[in-house]
């Protein structure tokens, strides 16, 4: 695929995805938010890519919206594709079904959320506002000692996006994501990983190395198949009211997978004590139960 | 107003509430707890307040019930205003469907919960019982080293009330909410930190100095809309079971702040590295969409 | 009662379970399954049973499914007694709505997920799959040295399984709960400390000891009918989406506990600085509204 706004490259199992607009710290413009949703479709169909990596080119993980645009960067009314079919009302109010007051960040997040593949994030430098909220439904974090992150939003006047009001307690804690962004500052990376964010802080040049590591552990040792339905499984178990409804999920789980091809690899390998080599793939042999779940619209 | 059991004062705007009856270590009564609850409908309308500053005058931050009172001070109908419509039946059985028998502590806590303006707890000295559960709808804790909490209600023989149930495994984590609570001892204010249930310990003398510091750079940072909006989302979204509604409340959120004076002062004030002048105020511009939420009736 | 997988004793108000087949790394089988969803029982039972610790003999705390049993131990047509009422069907597809297609872990963390005794999981060596999942519905978690916990299934190219995917998150937050998970990595013992899934590490000759002191703190001091009220109040708070159902429950809690003989035990030990000796049972003085919830079925 050829992308305009980022890089994508495949290599031993492992998809690098890095933000690739350094003139402007990887300011998130419109391109860019759809070639990132386009680039979880890919990663998802390519059975040969086991893991994501994410992170961006240049001193800056990602600028978020590109303010060097003026004060109304943030007005649906005069930027991006949104001017052309705005969600405004000659009365000034909104029409909010209309596609166009959509949050483009929550169309991204919802992406990843649904991602096949685990995805890593390599922060690399300073991630504000969406470029700190694009992190959330990553599966994994770790930071550069460059990197930091802001949850900016009540500094420009705006509000949580990227369905960061949801994801953010959840990875820190309701606390922790109040603090943060009720007074919007800037946090470095080992607050970030203090706090829970990122799962490590390692030396700048050390950081893909180290992510490549991750992933190479995932990629190594996993079934995919196993990873997919996992990575779904804990994610989802997050609006579960009750572990009966994760019972009902695991049990067709331990069914199908229990008598799966990769079952039987994944036990012959360990008491063989080598690395397995699992014959299942995401494409050809996701379960018939599989998706469990009604995908909830947004109108 | 005039208040009889708390002291409340404004400046810079930061409001401070004092619970103000030292001699029995600040012990909540009824008339405590109403004035409690009506500060914050105070702090809620008044647009000179910001930020809100809970804290607790002389050696306590505040001892729970009044044990002074004797054997049956949690016993409905023999105390406080429950005794004069009491929930007990004549075959000692509950009405439950009696305002009386609803857990005063719950009603602040949910006031708390729906507060418009961020509030910080900024803890003296020892808080038991409700003395610790009112921390916990509040956005941000932190404690003296005099500071130590106790969510003591299985030893002395009853349950979670305040709504700490709710609360406190959101705010520290499952097991050490069931680690604290079942044992129900007082945790010193290093332990409170460790666990997530207050972010900063400071020197006894450094408490206010502290909370004012946290107050002032959300005060002088952020928009009075934006944070109203997020504190509101952030704490809601605990509630949702998948991200999809947080994105649904995000996109209105962004439609609407987005093209507001605020993000056009927020990017300016930015751009010119100056301390941005948020014109839009809490009582006059929350969106149209406000409150977004049906709230639910006790019964 | 007579158990052949497990040893089970009684001492000075503390249940021990000792999972009991050292020579296999106590590897669970359905007899020990069954005996571990009996035990629950008699413990809740058994008033003189205050708190339940569970630990495991011989260097091992679990090692999960028993894979010396060869490449098919996790395909339900053909072990235990599943095979002799097999969930599949001739063409090779699953009746999911045989008794036979649930998950058997599931079964005894939803046991667990229900004690009215606080349960405390001392891990005294490796637990691997359901050997480290068993232990997350329980209450408090302390590790030896030696203790190191795996969440194994994708390596084994299965699922989570008893209910994992529903506690991990809730016990270490989805970021750890997937880093770990999905890597089917494990963790040693002070990793397990840092990541919130055992509050302390201690020597290994120290665990027992350190375990019934955590125990001893909780029979010492607390109502039993309390303690029982409460686990079940902080676990089922879990699945609320507003404290507004917490604040339900609790307030028919503190009108019930309120004026029970505990209740006035406990003001009247506190003040006179003695322990308590609390006059209720949970065999026979459970509140009138108890259970407060209903149980969802598997079907």
């Amino acid at each position: 695929m050829n992308f305009e706004t980022i890089r994508y490259e495949v290599k031993e199992g492992i998809a690098t995805v890095t933000l690739n607009r350094p003139e402007v710290f990887n300011a998130l413009n419109t391109a860019m938010m759809n070639e990132l949703i386009a680039v979880f479709d890919e990663t998802d169909l390519d059975d040969k890519v086991r893991v994501v990596v994410v992170t961006g080119e240049g001193k800056g993980f990602c600028g978020g919206a590109d303010l060097s645009k003026g004060a109304d960067v943030f007005d649906k009314n005069k930027t991006g594709s949104a001017a052309q079919d705005s969600p405004i009302r000659e009365d000034g109010s909104f029409d909010y079904s209309k596609e166009s007051a959509r949050d483009g960040g929550g169309k991204l997040a919802l992406r990843i959320f649904n991602s096949l593949k685990p995805v890593i994030g390599a922060i690399n430098g300073a991630g504000v506002g969406i470029g700190a909220s694009m992190l959330l439904p990553m599966d994994i974090r770790i930071a550069s000692e460059k990197g930091r992150l802001g949850f900016v939003y009540a500094r420009r006047g705006i509000v949580y996006e990227c369905c960061s009001s949801w994801f953010l307690p959840r990875i820190v804690g309701i606390s922790k994501a109040l603090e943060w962004s009720l007074s919007g500052r800037v946090m470095p990376a080992e607050e970030l990983k203090v706090g829970g964010l990122v799962s490590e802080v390692v030396p700048h040049e050390q950081l893909l190395p180290r992510a490549y590591e991750i992933a190479r552990e995932i990629a190594d040792n996993t079934a995919p198949v196993s990873v997919a339905l996992m990575r779904l499984m804990a994610w989802r178990s997050l609006g579960m009211a009750h572990p009966m409804e994760a019972h009902r999920i695991e049990s067709r789980g331990i069914c199908t997978r229990g008598r799966s091809a990769d079952a039987k690899e994944g036990v012959q390998s360990f008491v063989e004590k080598r690395l397995p080599v699992f014959p299942c793939t995401v494409s050809k042999d996701m379960p018939d139960y599989f998706p469990w779940w009604e995908e909830p619209s947004y109108f």
